[in-house]
């Protein structure tokens, strides 16, 4: 019998939110289901739910930065049982049989992996996200929440943790150059950067923050980075060139690409997390002298994600967050795009309790 | 006592190729002097020499593809003796202190390698490439040809295989995934192109030759490529979209960018080596989507030389080349242009004798 549980939820991309109920499917034998305690807002569900990359389907509740607990497994789930701390980040199923997802990349399934919200589930319904009291998911898509991790802080890492995680995993942010610690940059510091910039120092990297201008200079401090640099002075390109191994680029704007690459050490690598929406201009010569990288990345693999939850619990990193109650999301988004929420918004699910359902 | 040598040397960069008298330095203690065999002809030869990068230093000798023999060392050589077989590729001399030098990555010496021709050398003076007898070079530029390969169809290794073999090694074209062979397609199939599918192939991957259009299926399959795929199809790149785990770009001219990101399999890699003179276009979702890479690279190390001319010695892989005379220097230029040369035109030195010098 499927479970009624409230969710924010938006009719169309310039309405409100509304606190109104959904339906949840009745577990199936590999299902795990979650009460939600805390749910991050990723600009990627603001994107999402005004339209701006494509039409989604409405009604729709969004969020994919999910942190709670089981309370009822499926008859085959052996993992999980009730009480478990667990998490959801961006996908929510795959084939499972592909090259890639045996080799734990489901982000990249062949077959396209569902979405935690606005995707077609394997049953022809859609997806809807983790603003919401409970979620109902596959067991192989499901984290556990090391004990040393607070919920609400938690969340993010399900989708800014992992997705800034693997890059710098890959391209081994952690390794020593020539004995030293490699240099990392981070550009940009939003729910993104700010993960990216712990995640780094915690590997043992010794981390630049690029951005517009100082104004965040103490907050970048605080999270480990041992300097700030201001995009916009006259001489940075030309001061920092050949300065760091690994540039971690998390923003969505254009950016001088050529400059850019103009920064890294020979064999350096720019990692892309962030999109911008036009195409980005490149002299193949940036990357062949210095023979350089530029490498995007897309979220990570459950097993990482896993690596990437235990890491940051190991480390004391989390997210740096808001904790906003429900009524609050339609604020909190304008805040967001405006970039006044230092890091990370994180819906509190219990203020479903005081929040009448339409 | 400076060595007087036959080369060919053009005066400007519209003159014709004359065979004339160059000096050589007095060979330095860490200098090896080497009787050339062979030259091959890059077309970083023509695009220099023709003023196409830029202003040249005239009267200049190009020619970075060279093979020979010791005929005299300096007093402190130890690692070479008269009589050796021996090459030189694209430089001639770096800072042999920097961390990307001692790294054995000569080629992104932090303050800048010594090109084998049109470079200002440590004492001031300009190299003068390989269309020539003689060749005076620093100890630690010299790597040894392996007897299995003739003079002539080595000399294209020292320029043509490593510019390839660095990106195919680099990449891992001759590692398994999934249990079978790389999918490796190569763009292009000129001077550099027909190396890097022998080279790939004897990697153990499976090879794909992308070109414009079938009419060099032959050849590709004679340098051991599983197949040949037309570019200008109409359905290339939707019938092709995921296909290959790794692309060497090894054309100049300016691609979609985008399109063939799409060819890649998740996590594949596009490695570019050849320089179209426009920017060019891309979408960072195109690397984002499957956490692909696009990468430059620039030559190789001077060990990685040595091993890729090991490894060519190994595995019977050699330029397939036109052997021609030092008087069809200037005809073979316009061949190579009008891409006529299957694969790459080398002189024979030997042919000096012969002329007489202006």
């Amino acid at each position: 019998m499927p479970i009624t549980v409230k969710a924010l939820q938006k009719t169309g991309p310039d309405q409100p939110f509304r606190v109104t109920t959904i339906e949840r499917r009745d577990p199936r034998a590999d299902d795990v289901v979650i009460d939600i305690k805390a749910a991050g807002i990723c600009h990627s569900d603001i994107h999402t739910i005004r339209n701006e990359w494509g039409e989604a389907h409405f009604p729709l509740t969004v969020g994919h930065e999910i942190a709670g607990v089981v309370s009822a497994v499926g008859a085959d789930v052996t993992d999980w049982k009730v009480g478990d701390r667990v998490g959801v980040g961006c996908m929510v199923n795959s084939c499972g049989q592909c090259i890639e997802c045996r080799a734990g990349q489901q982000q990249n399934c062949l077959e396209g992996n569902v979405g935690t919200y606005n995707a077609e589930d394997v049953d022809g319904t859609i997806t809807q996200g983790g603003y919401s009291e409970k979620v109902v998911v596959n067991e192989r898509f499901v984290c556990r929440i090391p004990d040393a991790l607070e919920f609400d802080v938690a969340a993010p890492l399900l989708c800014a943790g992992i997705t800034t995680y693997a890059p710098l995993n890959r391209w081994g942010a952690g390794e020593k150059v020539d004995g030293r610690a490699k240099k990392v940059a981070v550009l940009g510091l939003g729910g993104l950067g700010h993960m990216g910039v712990q995640i780094a120092v915690a590997m043992g990297a010794e981390v630049t923050v690029l951005t517009r201008t100082l104004a965040k200079e103490q907050d970048a401090l605080a999270l480990g980075a041992t300097r700030v640099l201001a995009t916009t002075d006259e001489d940075f390109f030309s001061a920092n060139r050949g300065e760091f191994d690994l540039i971690l680029n998390t923003i969505s704007a254009d950016i001088p690409v050529d400059r850019y690459l103009r920064l890294l050490a020979p064999r350096g690598v720019m990692a892309v997390v962030g999109l911008p929406p036009a195409k980005q201009q490149l002299s193949f010569g940036s990357v062949i002298g210095g023979s350089k990288v530029l490498a995007g990345s897309n979220i990570g693999g459950i097993p990482e994600t896993q690596e990437m939850l235990d890491f940051c619990a190991e480390h004391g990193v989390a997210a740096k967050i808001e904790t906003i109650s429900v009524d609050e999301a339609d604020a909190t988004y304008d805040r967001v795009v405006d970039g006044k929420v230092h890091f990370r918004a994180v819906i509190d699910t219990a203020t479903f309790a005081g929040a009448a359902a339409e």
